[in-house]
């Protein structure tokens, strides 16, 4: 097995939009200021591990068609070591300051659990849904043993992530809702889940960690539905369990796609609900209804999301992760480069984007004219303690009320946009 | 204008599942005893003045098709009368216990708020949606003069719901939501709605109102995405603003499966966090992305449904409310007796479905012994107060946990429902 | 490993719809007379060898959940012969007439063509997708040499199923279509795909096999857009290339889900196309935007396809194919008889449900009367040789024609299918 | 009414993209060229009369929103020629080439059909879907006197076509498909349109309209399936009727992406298989399954379709055909501009975009070399006439082909579309 497998790549730098190199980077240059604040720190970039490292490249209908050294072989600690080398030196490569993985991912397979302990020693994040024992779910299994086995996972990968000094630690719920309504119950499913993120919760207090706990929603896939539906449904879960000053959320794109939202609105929900954390960047197919993991390549789409994530104040311990993989017929190690550099580069676009629109100040401006009635008169009273329904009811008969249209300008706005 | 528009129908009665009669219920007996109630008591069912007399047959492409003599002639108060009379001769001949209006439907257009209240006088519930002036909301309207309108209308519906005995009050938020985000506020429109509801709330007690307020989600259309999305959305949002003791859901089937659910899972998720208030009973095209608002016909998908209503109670001030209408080449007096008569007997039958799985009992017991571990031991020591993640994780490590697979058994309980 | 994995169930029988046993048919009597003809010869039965007996229980967030004993040790001759004999004991007891099988399923992985075609030996039907050789696709891969490697295993696929006397031979595209339109050149891709079509219905022709060469249709899924869309699209592709005679079409009831239809309305269009040919039995889950493969469970959709069959006059060669996998979580050997006795009865009971509609006649005497128009004066008069547009506009203009509406009486219909 | 209801506006003209002018083209400069041809003749506008001028802002939950003078009167002659007036003087401050009009559009309503050819006079292209009439289609309806009519109503706007020197006639077949399936004879309902459209073609050559017939493909809405649903089934219903030399299809990419396809994937199927034609130019909403209608605005998904368009050889009689409208709340004049001119301008700068592509050049030499196998040796000898199934797969056999897998370079290919 070769010693570094990315050997024949250069590192990756910034050389502007006119270079000619591929494997350049043409907007992400780490040391400008945009808005006050170094690109690097804005976007704080993360590489998957699994994404780029684990999955070989298989779909449902077929098996792996990447050909990477440490697949060749038995599936033991030495690949696994093999593997975290090519990915260290892969992110070095690309000059990005953040990685993330799941404790499975970065140990070899272990079938009892104190195996599993031994094993997992230096990695992170635990993997809650892809062994058989999970397959009805981990915090939301029927059977309060496998819950108990879960909450061992979270405890040793939360630990590991406090040891390690990690920023967050992300819990999705793979298998956290049902194949079919008619076995379950769903009223005693959110009970457990409910006692199980609180419990996380209490133990990272425990135990000093200061990171941020995230919950990543998902609509359905695998499952046929999943309790994380959305940002709005997560929001009614934390509330329900009074959790929702301690876990914000993790927000996928293509994840808000098949939940019937754009990425723009669930950024935009969760800052209105104050529970924004922290981004998945990937992109969907919108023709295709699965997640489809596709390394984003959207400017136009990222434009609006990255004026949420401004507007929201920008990342705290959050960042963009790239929970993406390059397609199965990307089998070249050169494809893993392309696929990173090009949402990168999105991604960075984006941002210059969203700092041009918000430096012209043209859509803030329309924006805070459309509402401006809510700061004064009939608006300030409506809000004003003590005022009645029957209040705003007389005030509307009195005063003969006929509201002036007024235009919401779409076109315009988007123009607007456009032109960034 | 006919005296009589239904003069040609003998009145509907139940003739059992072997009669010849296309014009009588086959299933639905009204004082037929069920689970230990009646019929009738367990399905309260309700016609819907517009859908089925104020609709003229038009879609987004074609203008009316139906040829009722009240919508001959201009849109007057005698128009008005007439119709309210067809529906009212309607539902008698049906022998269904509810109807259900809004305040638009049953008068004459009126441009001045002043000439609205007069032309009200005796009708019910808000159209909050149609006009012009609604076009960007009302409650989340970015102008308050507009809002102010909504408050003055629901103030007069509400108090004419009390006035006429009514049970409930709903809620449908149909343009709460927005066409672009780009010239959205979130947070404001969302500060605004909480607050109206809250006024509404305020409102009910003050006049001594004890019916059920009910929202009614749905995800889009007319608007690009609407704010009570789904059950769980509607749960966030009455969480948020302390309302959730107060206000309870209104489900419709085409809106549950339009925002990525089914019927009864909104239903079992409404149960989960007691909010279950009442139905619009129609179904939706699954290959079709809008709300066709079908008359219901699949006896399969409502049986599901009707097992989560038991299960929840059964209705206490809600009901089977047929928001549906029939198709627009069905232009006869008699389509709207099949659509109806298909429509009660579909759900009569769902109801002897779900009785006969309740009695079975096969299901429950099955359900119940897949949670019972939740009931003792290890189960009862996650939930007891004091027991840390820490804690559970030990007796993971130290008992060498080694859950036993079990199998859902899916296919089983599937045929075990096909079999009633 | 067990010499029989099915030596606890007793052979399947019908029992009547009384029966209280669970591994009984209920409504699938083989040899009752429908329509006048055996329940079994309409039906035609066949159980899939990949779904049930070679995928683990696997999906793309997770491994294996079953634990069937040719599974567990090395994917060899002895494991392949093992998996063959519990296969054909399971369709005895099913006592289902067909069974169907991929060349790679039925025996151990080969890397080199020839060790590959001294494997096959006995098995049937070409996989032409899983192996990463396919990753761009089989007959439209961009390389000649994959495409004669996909020659080669059609050549030996189609010759088996002649020898074994097999009745069809269906080919499905799983991935001729392509992951993104960027490198891709459709104009080509369908030229080689037809070429390749072409060369098959030859090769039969030569070898005698009489029996039906079949195109599954599939929308997207494992690519993002395949060839075989719909069954329009194949249509499409066979005029192209000259063999609408030649091939015919295999619905499979989730893929015609997928691409936007009911499947009766793929099983309508193929009829009226004359290409029908067969059928998968399965379904989807109309929230869910992949290929569940869930045993078919509803009456109700089932009823309107079979309804299209037997107006197609029903199979030929074709027959009910169960392309249907037990969930994930249905690790029992005990649910693999729940899937297929379910199939088998909704599936039977759908036929009874078509043949009381068409003995019934009210259905069919309504169409009749629909287009009554056709059958004489003006609807003639538009069909007969040498009238032109001009002629039939100047009927229109000097008759002053008035049609008079005529409802379409969709709920009255759809209530007559339901009392079935 | 105002004798010019855009008095107030300038001429938009180009200004290059620093301009400050919201109201001026900064893409669109129609004399420029671009591989070697005008903008204006590459990309040939065209505004619609309906969605600009007749909608009046309304949906199927609200009434008209825009105040338009023409909207306020009664709707007859008066009202019908200042609509048209405005309209001119919108397309010539526009200075765009074409303009599209359906017959209804520009008259007054007309009941009997004498009275309809009066007032239709000076108008182009037949509405077969908004009447009540055409409630179960038009060419395809039941009643052949419907059918009558249709061909009236198509005579008269193909010669009206035909005299105005128009270049195209389209046929949108709205409401050409089924409610359901139940009351509907597929079959006779393809038959009835297929002769429908061999006698509009034989009518176009006996008068000597030299114009192109169009398709305008469509999957559902109204009607539950509409017959055009895509290219492929237009292709399909025009090789099964002989016509496919002598109709092309008009291309919309809010249909193609409601019918699962992009709409590069929709133009590049179209010139796949010769018969691309024209294209209306709107935008769906990805979260939302109904015909949006919306300006285009993604530079991005208009560069792939420019460079499918640029393929086919660009257009012959068509273009770019504003079939979009404003949205419901943008109710000014300046609206109308925005759109058109946001329009304009992301498809100005898509055809740049494609044109850089195309002078690139790696990404088509790329395309080329990934087929470069199917013009010499084994890709030849596939395609050879006299070349089987046998010879094909005795090559594999005996050459023991081992295919060398080449990377697809999707994510490189796309960062290369992304730089332009």
């Amino acid at each position: 097995m070769s010693a570094d497998y990315f050997a024949d790549f250069a590192p990756v730098r910034f050389e502007g939009p006119d270079s000619d190199n591929d494997l350049a980077y043409r907007w992400y240059d780490k040391d400008r200021l945009v808005l006050g604040k170094r690109m690097e720190d804005h976007l704080r970039f993360a590489v998957c591990f699994w994404h780029s490292f684990c999955w070989p490249g298989s779909d449902v209908f077929g098996s792996g068609t990447f050909r990477r050294p440490w697949h060749a072989g038995p599936n033991d600690q030495t690949a696994a070591r093999a593997k975290r080398e090519a990915a260290l030196a892969f992110v070095e490569k690309l000059d990005l300051p953040f990685y993330c993985f799941h404790d499975v991912d970065v140990m070899a397979d272990a079938e009892d659990i104190a195996a599993f302990r031994r094993s997992f020693a230096e990695a992170v994040d635990a993997n809650l849904f892809s062994h058989p024992r999970y397959m009805a779910g981990a915090a939301t299994n029927p059977n309060p043993e496998v819950y108990a086995w879960a909450a061992s996972q979270v405890r040793d990968a939360l630990e590991a992530t406090h040891r390690l000094g990690g920023a967050n630690y992300v819990l999705w719920g793979g298998r956290e809702g049902y194949d079919t309504i008619i076995n379950t119950e769903i009223g005693i499913e959110q009970q457990n889940f409910g006692r199980f993120l609180s419990l996380v919760v209490d133990h990272k207090h425990r135990i000093g960690f200061e990171g941020t706990i995230l919950i990543e929603p998902k609509p359905h896939e695998p499952t046929k539905h999943q309790y994380d539906f959305d940002t709005q449904s997560v929001y009614a879960f934390l509330k329900r369990f009074e959790l929702e000053n301690e876990v914000k959320v993790n927000i996928e794109a293509n994840h808000a796609t098949l939940s019937g939202h754009t990425f723009e609105h669930e950024i935009a929900m969760a800052r209105a609900l104050g529970i924004f954390g922290s981004i998945d960047a990937n992109r969907g197919d919108h023709q295709n209804g699965w997640d489809t993991d596709q390394f984003p390549n959207s400017v136009e789409e990222l434009t609006l999301a990255m004026l949420e994530i401004q507007r929201a104040g920008g990342f705290t311990t959050g960042g963009f992760n790239f929970d993406a993989k390059v397609r199965r017929q990307s089998i070249d190690a050169a494809d893993l480069f392309h696929g990173h550099i090009g949402g990168v580069d999105t991604i960075a676009r984006a941002l210059l984007g969203a700092a041009a629109i918000i430096e012209d100040g043209r859509i803030d401006a329309f924006r805070a004219e459309r509402y401006a009635g809510w700061q004064k008169g009939l608006g300030s009273q409506i809000h004003a303690p003590g005022t009645t329904l029957a209040d705003i009811a007389d005030i509307a008969v009195s005063s003969s009320l006929a509201p002036e249209p007024v235009s919401g300008r779409q076109e315009w706005l988007e123009n607007l946009v456009n032109r960034v």
